[in-house]
């Protein structure tokens, strides 16, 4: 029996109030059609700025789930 | 509402002619199908060599498009 | 003729004995529905612990195929 | 007509509460005389100690503003 | 008289709500044996996912303290 | 007699045709008032998309110039 | 109630067969008195040479554990 | 009462004789208009060459100085 | 029969117009006298100022060839 | 007969003169409670300043010593 | 009595059966006729994929020798 | 007429006395054979430890040299 594949993607939430929840934001969307996710490290972390004010915060996360024969 | 999520994917471009080449090669063509595409940064260069001559210019590119459930 | 443009992935292997057998468990699944596979780069290895002993032996690799319009 | 050109600077924000903060500290200190503030990346997050407790929070964002002849 | 010496170990700490919590909770439980913590760096953030939820925050931070003859 | 010092900016050039213009626009506007310019390091090289196509091509340069005690 | 607190230590294990050898017997001396050893992550592999021949396989692992008050 | 911000500049200073006087060289230039320096990481060394002999020793310097509004 | 052993140089070429044409003198120069040369990674690229212009455009490729008993 | 495992540390030794005498610090301190020390990796370097001025030399080091179990 | 100076070189070993394999074949060739090879660290793993499996082992090694005035 | 093509390598330096000594070591005895040699880079800076004193300091560097066909 082989063992079990695992996929990783790079996905970047989006949030007006801090990373916490633009992290939350790309796992739970994620979540929703992929198998088996365990944990999401976060690459890069960076803020988009309007009017010299920090207007979101965005997180970069690589996320593993389990890959199915037909994934490209 | 929650925020829109975005992915990253990796392709690899080639011309025989320049690496800006290779990079139109590998955007114009995920765009085809990918939605909301912006940025494209460039990760690697190389050249392929046949018969000790440059043949072919690489670039590979990290492009960021909309994430919509369903995607792997 | 636009030159073809190939995609990259990273998949997580695992086996009981060893990182080639790994490596080998996660081209082998990915390659029945990926065309045109050619290198496998080692990104990263570790181990899996249970009871103070190795259990598993994990490899993550990244895979180039041709990228067909429509995959994302 | 040459297109504008942008530079590129490092500063590091504090704040006793959090990261996001800290951030904001930074980047909305740096607007006031920049021009053009759009993204500001985080290259590095570390904590003051004091007394064995966190005392701070620090971040080291890298901020691209439009650049006129004369910066150094 | 020789000048003091310093230590980095690495921790990972973990949190509910936020890594500025969960870096707290590392940093505090070491701080009660380690002398003379000053900074703590950063290197990694992650998040476990439980059922498509963010389960928790973990961060690693590397500490530095006072090191004293006879720890290895 | 004291050793001059240099110092380091980073600048992105832009340009709609390729990298080496885009890397002229951003060297030789800097050079316009920094004294002693020799070499440029390329650090990243990106493009921007418009509707799917390649809009302009990026690069960021770190550039060494005679510093001047008062530049900040 | 505090979350549990885990540390990372470095080892170099030694074998005359294989790096797989070489994990198992850092890991598996570590793990003696080490508790809750989960994951072991490789940084470095190595071989030493005799007589121009391989004669042992080396590798670096990276290895959390539950921390305890009073660990340096 | 908002917390101050610090600005990074990296400088290169050189010397004939070592790196411990290139750094004194750059750190001592710049502190003469910076405010509040207190730290500098070194980033690279290097050495010049001159008809086959070292020339003179480069080391460049990453340096945190307060930030003042104005200050590009 | 054992496998052939590839080994690899660090050339630097240069061109007053592109790094294409600079990649292209490294790699035709070296595969004069080299064998079986097939791949050239770009490893980094900048250029050379004199009078505030660009001068020329350099590239430090990474190119593997067969190796040959006696090569050091 | 098992190969006996190392363990890594990393130290940071200060100096007022000198990076070599702050290696040399760290070194001699830890070597007086640690076996078999052999190779001391220079991972950092940097300066404190003082006044404007130079005020002492710190060198991080990464030093591998025999492991014992029970060391933590 | 000026100290011995060591050359480093880059090889790609290849094997049809594991990376142990692939690295001894690449130093025992260097071994003939390189002086004082001691240690080989080992940069980078990948696997060659025909028809979907993988056919080949490739460990690229970062090798230290004696060198000699005249070699390039 | 072509652009003249550069090689790097890397070399080993050691002094019992500094890092200086060690790069002016592995400079000047390549400087005998090497054409045209400008730049030395320090890539990695070392200890040897015997007796738990520090017995020499070991400098990498990477040297660019005129190449001409023929070298490997």
């Amino acid at each position: 029996m082989s063992e079990s594949v695992y996929k990783f993607i790079e996905l970047v939430g989006t949030s007006p109030t801090s990373w916490e929840e633009a992290v939350k934001n790309a796992v739970e969307t994620a979540s929703k059609s992929l198998r088996d996710t365990r944990v999401a490290e976060v690459k890069d972390l960076d803020v988009k700025i309007e009017g010299g004010k920090v207007a979101s915060f965005r997180a970069v996360v690589k996320l593993s789930f389990k890959y199915q024969t037909g994934d490209a």
